[in-house]
């Protein structure tokens, strides 16, 4: 067997668990690569008491790793998108292929990191990036290859899936919930990455890209948190019959322009997707040929996001074992043959919506409320109005729409809050069928 | 562009849809190959009125086209296991790589193809054979490939499944829902090898091999239908927070042997997996490293199955445009790699168990039965006793029990049956808990 030999670059989470379950499941990962793989050097700041490094080059200085003669892969694991992204390209003007669990990296440098691999023949793979150890760029850029894939939409942050979970199950506060994800290590200190959807933001340009054959467009997408989701609307959408889930939406409109958005959505509480639970992923995909996917799994965490990591090395070990001559393109097709699509501003994106209004308990409210939407061709699918609660003057009115671009949604939800018997801003929550 | 020639066999279901995907969807599908697909030349023993084969060479003789020397890819979707095995042994052996759909042929006969697909240095490719649409051959063999499968399930069939789940929404008889799934052409006129679990047993003979690095066993396989599986079970299973579903599952025991068996089974309401409906497939795969990961999708039809099968052929597309020497082995890993398992009998089994009996309505005689199941060492987990229906003598008991070897229970069933308060024979259903 042909040996592969590994440069391991960072030792953290995901890097010891990458150097662990290589070693634990040697045998099995040899055979099914065709190719007998070790890691050769390790690149960290600092050992890993969780590793045993015997037997194993170590250097603090990640650049000796992409300089190294003997690494046929370099595994970029140290994470950020400065020195990493100094490393990467290193490693592939060094020649070597590059596997990296860096969803950052990608979505905002992978358009000159894909050029860069195919000047120099190299592969850049990134399972780990979205969804942790669901193989979904696998699904995506191979599984579906017959497709023209019509939409996607994906719980692609588990602390974002984890705090809706808690709050639906519970009644708990968001606020409440997200201290307890953060002692539980599920939410960073700073949790503006996971709960503003910025992270879901990286994995969402990564799977649209790869789905519509696009450059990745990390500076067009509309990016929403759950941050001001309260916890009297996960309940109202529960008794609606939905759920609100964090998603990230990938669709191609009729004319071939992207829709590109994370947002908390309400979605019908009978799919499959609305039925994952806590820290756990899950990507649908909608294909003209083979209609609705679901890939589901634990999206982050040590050996989940190893186990993605390896399935990238064990690709390309596969590869060199084939002597393949050429390396498959980092987007899934060469970079010239990427077609830069257009997306659609978030006011022209059509969706239904939920919207809650606090109003005076008086007759009448109501039929100016439904005249505003009315004259904006705003139909409703749903109403619920609560009985006052004892000793306040308002009373909740909750309503589901029909579709409505996002703009003329605008401009009625301002008429309706200009109204003197509406009392405070209406809090608005797009749906989506998913059908 | 490399240009890859295709020689399709057969243009029934798939075939047709095989064919006319792979038109519609030619830019996107050569773009993801990174290579020039088309089909040359077509073998069918008539023409489809559905597909357009102006300019494509048609012949009624298939093995034509396995002689083709313009043909790189030879697909077989004719079906059965006489021609179409000799058809593609033909194929392998002029040197075309084979995509196929035909899961009794890989089951039954994949190991022989597998090592005469090595001789020859050709890739036979089968993704559709298993879950239709749904990538999970991919999934197995590149996504987990880090892992130790520790288990998988799956629901592999999807008549049974939508027989199954109308029974528990409407409250149907079996045979009721037997007969509208032959109308509705997802059952066939004859239904055995959907109800009586031989297709889930082929499929799962597949992903077995591929989980576990072992032989095809399809001679080894426990098979149960669903064809006995009455709509009262249905019914008690929801009450218990159960589902009923027809999975097929193959687990890796502590010392190495293997469980391979399909059969009803109560799994809990809550997990993924219970709430796949209808028509539709899943397959939970628990790996050492990932957890469990889930795959859901359509698991029959035209286009979706058309969708597995373009699959394969973009991947030995890019292999070819790769300008790869040698190709992926059929099951995996090289043949001679494969480690033969023992295949557990299924008395060897341990689960638990839902057991309904009918009773005699007299003192004494729940103790009697829960005597002869605690002398087994068999506890219980769950109890109902029902109120004796007007005018009957006899009340329905439901008990679940705790994990036991099947031989233990076998006993005590015979035992409990022997009582002369006990009037039928008791129906028995085994649960998985799936955590």
């Amino acid at each position: 067997m042909i040996a592969v030999k590994i440069g391991l670059c960072g030792l953290g989470t995901v890097g010891s668990g990458t150097f662990n379950v290589l070693k634990r499941n040697a045998a099995e990962i040899n055979a099914r690569a065709g190719a007998d793989i070790s890691v050769a050097t390790v690149g960290a700041r600092r050992d890993n008491p969780h590793c045993d490094l015997s037997g194993v080059q170590v250097t603090r200085d990640v650049f000796e790793v992409a300089a190294d003669p003997h690494v046929d892969i370099v595994v970029e694991l140290i994470g950020g998108t400065t020195t990493a992204k100094e490393l990467v390209e290193t490693a592939i003007k060094n020649g070597k292929h590059v596997v990296t669990a860096n969803k950052a990296l990608i979505a905002e440098f992978g358009n000159e990191l894909a050029q860069l691999a195919e000047e120099h023949k190299v592969v850049v793979a990134y399972e780990a990036a979205v969804a942790g150890g669901i193989p979904i760029i696998r699904a995506l850029s191979e599984g579906l290859a017959a497709n023209k894939i019509e939409w996607l939409a994906g719980i692609i942050n588990g602390t974002g899936n984890f705090i809706l979970t808690e709050m639906r199950d519970k009644g708990r506060e968001f606020e409440d919930v997200l201290q307890e994800a953060q002692a539980l290590g599920y939410a960073e200190a700073d949790p503006t990455f996971d709960v503003e959807g910025i992270d879901a933001a990286h994995k969402l340009v990564i799977l649209a890209s790869l789905a519509f054959g696009m450059p990745l467009k990390f500076d067009s997408i509309y990016t929403e948190g759950i941050s001001k989701i309260e916890t009297v609307d996960v309940a109202y959408a529960a008794e609606l019959g939905y759920q609100i889930k964090h998603l990230g939406i990938a669709r191609q409109s009729e004319v071939g322009a992207i829709e590109l958005r994370v947002h908390p959505t309400l979605i019908p509480a009978t799919r499959l997707i609305a039925n994952v639970d806590g820290v756990s992923n899950a990507v649908v995909v909608k294909g003209d040929a083979v209609g609705a996917t679901l890939y589901y799994g634990p999206g982050a965490g040590s050996e989940p996001t190893a186990s993605a990591v390896i399935s990238d090395i064990v690709s390309i070990a596969q590869m060199i074992s084939l002597q393949a001559k050429a390396a498959q393109p980092l987007l899934g097709r060469a970079f010239d043959t990427l077609v830069d699509r257009s997306i659609l501003d978030i006011e022209e994106i059509e969706t239904a919506y939920y919207l809650r209004l606090l109003v005076d308990d008086k007759p009448g409210v109501l039929s100016q409320i439904t005249q505003i939407l009315s004259d904006s061709s705003i139909s409703i699918e749903a109403l619920i109005q609560k009985q006052p609660v004892d000793g306040q003057a308002q009373v909740p009115v909750i309503l589901l729409t029909n579709k409505v671009f996002e703009k003329n949604m605008n401009r009625a939800i301002t008429d309706i809050e200009a109204l003197p018997m509406v009392s405070e801003k209406i809090i608005r929550i797009r749906v989506e069928r998913l059908d």
